[in-house]
């Protein structure tokens, strides 16, 4: 049983090039989203919502949006970095099956949530530890997931009605794939490493 | 597989009371830190470090501070609300067998990190990502996990020395349990009910 974890776990990749655009079970989509909606959250206020992208005109706008962003950001990059991202492939928006929108609304469980009086963004936090979920079991169902983030949280907003007092967090894509790569899109092309483990531990204080 | 990963999202708590204090062995803690470091990050950023915090005079005097935020938060609540307050317990800081820390260096993999020009938080997302890798990961080795959130980050940067450039999101209580709860504390206690999953869905545009 562990093994299997730890196994899902390393084979969890962020797809962008693989998906197929066949169909996802009823069943298998009910069982990926209850499986985010279990997730801990401060003072169990449950602050994420799911909004499922199937309509081929929204993807489309939203699609091009995110190809703007791409050039926005690619303007920002020197010219041995711009020749690596020219490389790299940000969306699967058109060839997954559907998206998954996921947001945060502060105000659930408000106006006193137990555990975020002294931190405000503990909620935002739940929402990610959902995400987290939902990958994981996407995952192990042999789906794959992409977290697009190439896009202005207002734009999204309004392409999809989602209130101002709501956050979104990630546009997902979420699909079956042809296979998930072994080594990360990203260490792939060139972009960046993987870090070592130990790098990133300390024993009581930052540095010891 | 499938059925064992589900098995553990379901059966994960956020423990306070049920902490043995037993040993966790080193091999079961590199695999829980291991799987938290696995976890997706933007722009392949691994924006994340792990203070693992044993010694016993830094956890009581991050104890006594979580207890005088819980005074805090108590003087917010009217009547009911502090009464049923008073029965919760916010954390197993003492009596579990170590604290990880998990902090988020915005600086790690600039100054351009892809995927976080448009979206700022990208970064503190990928940090809970691995904090959920982490919890189901000692879930499946069948140890226990509580997030503390009763602190101020100030405080908790200069207890650990952490630079004033990374931000602490979590303190992480971990070590072998009694047992794990059925149903989370706060709904045992009253204080929230878990939601509906179909109320947290929408098609395609908020409230569709």
């Amino acid at each position: 049983m562990i093994h299997d974890l730890y196994e899902t776990i390393s084979r969890r990749r962020d797809v962008r090039g693989q998906f197929t655009g066949a169909p996802v079970p009823g069943d298998v989509l009910d069982r990926i989203l209850m499986a985010a909606h279990e997730a801990p959250s401060v003072g169990l206020s449950q602050p994420w919502d799911f909004i499922l992208v199937r309509d081929r005109e929204l993807r489309q706008t939203f699609h091009r949006h995110v190809h703007t962003e791409r050039e926005t950001f690619a303007a920002t990059l020197d010219g041995d970095a711009a020749r690596r991202f020219a490389r790299i492939k940000i969306d699967g928006i058109l060839e997954s099956t559907l998206s998954v929108v996921v947001t945060y609304d502060a105000a659930r469980g408000g106006p006193a949530v137990l555990g975020r009086h002294a931190i405000a963004d503990a909620g935002l936090y739940s929402v990610c530890l959902a995400i987290q979920n939902l990958w994981l079991a996407a995952t192990a169902e042999g789906l794959g997931v992409g977290w697009v983030s190439f896009y202005r949280e207002d734009f999204l907003r309004g392409l999809l009605a989602i209130p101002g007092s709501v956050r979104p967090v990630a546009w997902l894509c979420l699909g079956p794939v042809s296979h998930l790569e072994e080594v990360p899109d990203l260490e792939r092309h060139g972009w960046r490493r993987r870090r070592p483990l130990q790098l990133a531990l300390h024993a009581d204080r930052w540095g010891g």
